[in-house]
């Protein structure tokens, strides 16, 4: 079975959703059989590469919330990460453009790194004080050698803007099709969605669900197969 | 959408069978759309791993058939091959155990080198003169060096037997849970199989209609989603 999870670099609840998903998923009888991939979402995609703006500060300008509206909903996010046991910083967090962090993720799928690193732009983003966004390329460089990927490889992804690029907006366009219109959006073997950082419940309920209900093949022209098997390989008699 | 196919090394239907397929993939408008991934199959599971025969003593002695039958087949793979634009060779081939290309394959597909790998494999096996069975672990290190893999970590991969091996287990069960008794076996997203070495152009149908009849998900609870979206991080209700 096959979890694709969009999300965004930016979405506190993509990183309290990921660790829900991952507690029931931990706990799945199948879990060796479940192949997990991130898709690329970006909440805030007109925003320029080097517009980088304290959290607060975006909430109440972009959405017009009060201070006080916009720090609750920090304050609440802490809490409901802390019930995870996940680390979240409700002040003084950055917010900016995450378009390079995506490029970066899938040059990390193709080497079997893309958990890692998500993993640790997460943690980069909403637990540490450093911003993520404000020391350029070379954060995100340092982040990739962490999760394992070479270093000057993840420079030239980075200083390329072409690079990862189509593959980013596929991953756009495909969740667009979907019906997915905020993040965490995970799909299951294409049949099952789930919207949202559900409790870990809801998350083993779809788990449960999607498995239970993977369908037979429908086997397309079955005639005259020119194939091998147990007993040799066949000869075609056309 | 994504196309998984089962195909043993050792097997010349598998060989032909992706050259067809590719063809077909090449000419589908939403190509950049696929992805392809390679699962392992065992024609010859029992076989020792240092057990290495001609192939044509093999045909005659594990399928009964006479000297001349079979190399009747290989010829007809050869001018198959030919066709598709392959070098085979239909002489003096040899087979053997291939637990251990299916190990490094999905070391392979962990650093993004998958295809390459599996192609390299099929030339070296059907295509060259030295035999990919009898050099031992040597051989298949230099061809995952020209897949564009660490030596030393496909040196480590295969001096280590649980290396990835519980992962060539779980493709063969999957295979035998989705019915596939031969190989080449494609599965077109888990929904549509097509057995064998088909013509082209029953792949190129194939991808068409599972590429229209991607249903729509079916949404697990759609209450109180806790997500970001355009319009800011939602602040749940409970």
């Amino acid at each position: 079975m096959r979890v694709e999870i969009w999300s965004d670099i930016a979405c506190p609840w993509c990183y309290v959703g990921k660790a829900r998903f991952e507690k029931a998923l931990d706990a799945f009888p199948h879990r060796d059989q479940v192949e997990v991939v991130h898709r690329s979402f970006e909440l805030d995609p007109g925003r320029a590469k080097g517009d980088v703006q304290p959290v607060l500060a975006m909430l109440t300008k972009k959405y017009g919330m009060s201070e006080a509206q916009a720090q609750a909903g920090e304050d609440n996010l802490g809490a409901q990460a802390a019930a995870e046991g996940l680390d979240y910083r409700t002040r003084d967090r950055d917010h900016g453009n995450t378009f390079d962090m995506h490029r970066l993720l899938h040059f990390a799928k193709e080497q079997g790194r893309q958990d890692e690193l998500i993993q640790l732009l997460y943690r980069a983003n909403f637990a540490e004080e450093r911003s993520l966004f404000g020391e350029g390329d070379e954060r995100l460089v340092e982040l990739a050698a962490e999760a394992g990927l070479d270093t000057d490889a993840a420079r030239k992804v980075l200083a390329d803007p072409a690079a990862y690029a189509d593959e980013v907006r596929a991953d756009e366009a495909e969740a667009a099709r979907l019906g997915a219109n905020g993040v965490p959006f995970f799909v299951l073997d294409r049949t099952y969605g789930v919207s949202g950082a559900q409790p870990a419940e809801v998350f083993a309920q779809a788990l449960t669900q999607a498995w239970g209900e993977r369908s037979p093949l429908k086997l397309v022209d079955q005639g005259d197969a020119q194939a091998c098997g147990p007993d040799g390989c066949a000869v075609p008699r056309h």
